[in-house]
């Protein structure tokens, strides 16, 4: 049989809850453990599962799944590289992705290790479509219409608005790129929608963007995970205009995140060293096993 | 200047054509000439190409774009992997692959050539979507749903059968896999359109299909090029079920495939020696220049 690769998760929110669930369900790896700040929290961990507060506590690790706010990756995986580990991430700022490439490249091949960045669902599985389309019709525009669903981003700058006690930024796809933003607020007391919703039109995430501004009883009754993306190419092949292509999905988002890092780490493990984005990496790599019965399988 | 990567199309149907076209439209490459049975014919071919019957005619040759039939590709392949020169191909017998990979694995090995087989769109980049969906989503069904569009195959049956003189099968996608038959015949003198349907039905071709036969005046008065695919995936991420996948396009199908031809010649100069399907190569070797390029761009 052969070796399993064991994976700690770094982080525990929702995201680190997802990449354990999908090791769990993944035959050819181990759970070496989690690494969080209070490791005395245990909630919804199996007690065969180490808990800890440092990478270095746990025994053998192989790959780190970073699932960690991505402000602090680079820090992470420095460290964790540094100490031979690989370590895979969803890092989803995309304009400083080719920095983070660079950086944790040095480190990776200093230590014969491998990184695999940017690894959620975009970037990262939307990547490859994206990269796929433009090959196959060089020329041409590729949409990226996301949602609906919740935006990290949109919703943490809605928060740190004056009179905001709790909010959910929307992302609805209009097409064409362009998104529509639903956003939805607790008032803290004394405060008053229409001042609130001007202050939120005006902040650089919004100002651009068609946004709406409702307040709500409660932010928390709107919870739901699910998001989705839309990506469409029309474009030319060779002489020939008018190709069509078209990606779609509707998922629960940590969930898939969770998933897409836990493939990464796999395919991390197959990589020379140094610092990957998912389309500098084969699929098939992604995949468990021999690369002979999935070629058999999926080509 | 990076030098340009010199390739040979081998053969000159309408896939042979479509990939000179490719060629031409990418900027990283040049054409070393096409290779054909009688090179005399040079109808639809620019003056400063040259056409020869053999590629061991040609200069410099980095790569050879097989554009023939699908069974000639393993002989094709070993003798021109023989003389050190990279080849892709659209081989598109599924079951064949897994054989055809692994022959062609040791000749590139021997001789430190590469080659890039099943190289079009089903095999091809359909190959790579699907390995992608199985990896982010790995339990679940996915259906690939053809059309609607020409088949090859089973218009080469129906020609086989007594009493025709001119067919066109085409595909039509029922959904989840399943798949009608729209058969178009010219007849021959004497012979009974009752007959004719019933010998196609009994074709192994047809046997398990909805399979509805029409006798026309002209198949060539029917002829398009056009074609499609429908991939759907509905699975499950880590222990989250109900996660949709699709992916769908309406393409013209020989620019389609001579466009991934060229991609793939593009890639094969970027492997280590031996033979690749496309689900084993980064997708991001299919794109021309530099790959930090992409990442900021595509990523």
């Amino acid at each position: 049989m052969t070796k399993k690769i064991r994976a700690a998760v770094v982080g525990f929110g929702n995201i680190g809850h997802a990449a354990l669930q999908a090791l769990q369900e993944a035959a050819d790896f181990e759970v070496a453990g989690i690494v969080r700040r209070n490791p005395a929290d245990r909630a919804g961990i199996s007690e065969d599962i180490p808990v800890v507060d440092s990478i270095t506590a746990l025994k053998e690790v192989d790959v780190a799944i970073l699932a960690g706010p991505t402000r602090k990756i680079e820090s992470q995986a420095k460290e964790i590289l540094a100490l031979g580990i690989n370590t895979v991430d969803s890092f989803d700022i995309h304009s400083a992705i080719p920095a983070l490439r660079d950086a944790l490249d040095v480190v990776a091949k200093e230590h014969e290790a491998v990184s695999v960045i940017s690894a959620g669902w975009d970037p990262g599985s939307d990547s490859v479509v994206r990269t796929l389309m433009e090959a196959i019709a060089p020329k041409g525009v590729t949409y990226t219409n996301f949602g609906p669903g919740r935006s990290m981003g949109h919703t943490v700058a809605v928060k740190a608005i004056e009179g905001v006690k709790d909010a959910l930024s929307m992302t609805i796809p209009l097409g064409t790129g362009i998104h529509r933003r639903m956003v939805y607020v607790e008032l803290l007391p004394g405060y008053e929608l229409a001042k609130v919703a001007a202050d939120i039109k005006a902040d650089p995430y919004f100002a651009n963007d068609e946004t709406h501004v409702m307040q709500v009883e409660s932010v928390d009754a709107l919870n739901d995970v699910g998001h989705g993306v839309n990506m469409v190419r029309k474009g030319v092949s060779g002489a020939t205009h008018n190709q069509l292509l078209e990606f779609d999905m509707k998922i629960n988002n940590p969930a898939l995140t969770g998933q897409v890092l836990v493939a990464a780490a796999r395919a991390s493990m197959r990589q020379l060293p140094g610092c990957y984005t998912m389309i500098e990496i084969p699929v098939v790599d992604l995949l468990p096993g021999d690369r002979a019965a999935w070629v058999a399988r999926l080509v």
